[in-house]
């Protein structure tokens, strides 16, 4: 069989099944953010990777070189917030064209260097090699207590559905660019330019009792879907609460395209999806007063795994969750 | 500037210059086999990375799908190695086409996961992207006791410089399968599949004082010059030292090329080149004659650097020592 056929996600669930990795120091392996180690009682270390390859992930006609390292690193970062955890070392291996010129791959490195610093990340070595066009993998290693540390397979049902920021901006600016559709430069920066939410990842793991979290990479419905195959549960969603902002709005009707749907499929968001107990909802609304800046909202439920996942719509009815989102093969 | 004017090693040069990783913990960084992270007084944390790229660093007409896997791995195994460390846990980015059968990259997991097995390390995750030729990068991370970490940076002059195995297979067997010269299957491994010397580099850590290690990846010469560099020193080599095993010489002769030209920048060897303190030479002797499988040559002596990198031929003449090894722009 093909990688075609089998997928992306198929092939994943094959290589945990055949070649499974258990160790009693192994906390989380396959299957979440990122994987999870454990080095002292009080110390675990999160381990993770993530590549960017030119023309499948990227494009030079639309960002610039500084934009592909700082993308690179913003999915990296994202990655070990989704954990509740602190990024503290990076490795970055990278492929290069032979006629790249020196200052592009300089402000690769700017990038990455750039956004690595305002949390504390440090890169300290890596690999160069030839490629015909620019691959970009790095590995994060990160540290998280064991209080703190999130998982995507905790979300029980009964527990309440939230997701930080507004949704739908990243694809709605890849379309945009990809359609040569006129924009204002602030439209494109979610896509070009992701902030991850590593401060706020652990603002929220230390105030609330998480029960799982996930980062939005591949979008809300699709992200979704993996937190309720890893905790084994359902859910339902209310369309009207899915946050859109007035950019979305703008950028949707010059796309022609509906928003709601925009925001449920949009990938490379960066911002956090979580569950917590109904007991926590008190907590987070003033979690949210105390910090005007943070944005949170209600959207959904979990519930039991029989009920599938679900969406309410605008019209009060109840649909099946499309599972959509990117599929690499 | 291109990064063909520049190279490759020009290129570290310059990253390193331009975004030096400073922390506290960071024990080593760019410019060894791997970084050094300190995680307790008494534990330190190895990590490394290196990719292997379809069509650069291998060709399918002669790797099978599970000697690339097993390549990879071995390449990041001997890293950790080479730092008197214990590989325990990877992380694996693969780049593949869509049209790849999932048998095949099954089989690429089984030579990974085979080989990662022996030593006892783990693959806990990773990613999985579209691309036109297969791209493998492993992170491993490891672990080393402070009194058994060996650097790049420690050679004195003075120092005994060591090798083990026999040297030259490597490069050798690569010329065979590209010309496309008669050959025994035996005579391919070393180049195919070689054996990371992660448990030898254990044991010299153990038992020596070593005061600097390098896998030979690039080449004996190349990697010699690696050390004289960090460690700021020059160094002589004995040509006639330099260990030639049979096969070597039935190789060259079918290559019509020189053994010890092929010894000296043969790459992607593995094998260990190590320095220790001539008062150390007796304790050497007592090894070698313990452990009758272990193969280490003394093969010349560091020297002050103003005295650069010479190598003593057969006929008694002194010479610079050629930097052979490859450049990937």
């Amino acid at each position: 069989m093909k990688l075609s056929q089998i997928g992306e996600f198929g092939l994943i669930d094959l290589i945990r099944k055949r070649f499974p990795a258990t160790d009693k120091n192994l906390l989380v392996g396959i299957g979440d953010d990122a994987a999870v180690i454990k080095i002292t009682p009080e110390r675990f270390l999160i381990f993770t990777t993530d590549t960017l390859r030119e023309g499948v992930h990227f494009d030079l006609t639309y960002y610039s070189h500084q934009q592909v390292g700082w993308k690179a690193m913003a999915a990296n970062l994202s990655d070990v917030a989704a954990m509740g955890g602190i990024p503290t070392f990076g490795l970055v291996s990278l492929g290069l064209p032979k006629n790249k010129k020196t200052e592009d791959v300089l402000r690769i490195y700017q990038g990455m260097f750039g956004l690595a610093k305002r949390f504390g990340c440090k890169l300290c070595g890596g690999d160069l090699f030839l490629s015909s066009e620019i691959v970009i993998t790095l590995t994060l290693l990160g540290e998280v207590e064991p209080e703190f540390l999130v998982r995507r397979s905790g979300a029980k049902p009964g527990d309440l559905i939230c997701v930080t920021g507004d949704l739908g901006q990243s694809q709605a600016g890849l379309e945009i660019i990809k359609n040569k559709k006129s924009s204002k430069p602030s439209w494109l920066k979610k896509h070009l330019q992701p902030l991850p939410r590593v401060n706020e990842a652990r603002k929220l793991a230390k105030t609330l009792t998480l029960t799982s979290m996930i980062d939005i990479s591949d979008g809300l419905s699709s992200d979704l879907y993996h937190i309720a195959e890893e905790s084994k549960v359902g859910a339902l969603i209310f369309a009207q609460e899915i946050p859109i902002g007035r950019s979305l709005l703008r950028m949707a009707s010059v796309l022609r395209k509906s928003p709601l749907d925009l925001a449920s499929r949009s990938g490379e968001e960066y911002e956090l999806l979580f569950t917590i107990p109904k007991t926590q909802k008190e907590k987070l609304q003033l979690l949210k007063r105390k910090t005007p800046g943070l944005k949170i909202t209600l959207i959904g439920e979990i519930k039991e795994k029989k009920e599938g996942l679900k969406i309410l719509d605008s019209k009060g009815k109840l649909k099946k969750l499309k599972k959509s989102g990117y599929s690499h093969f």
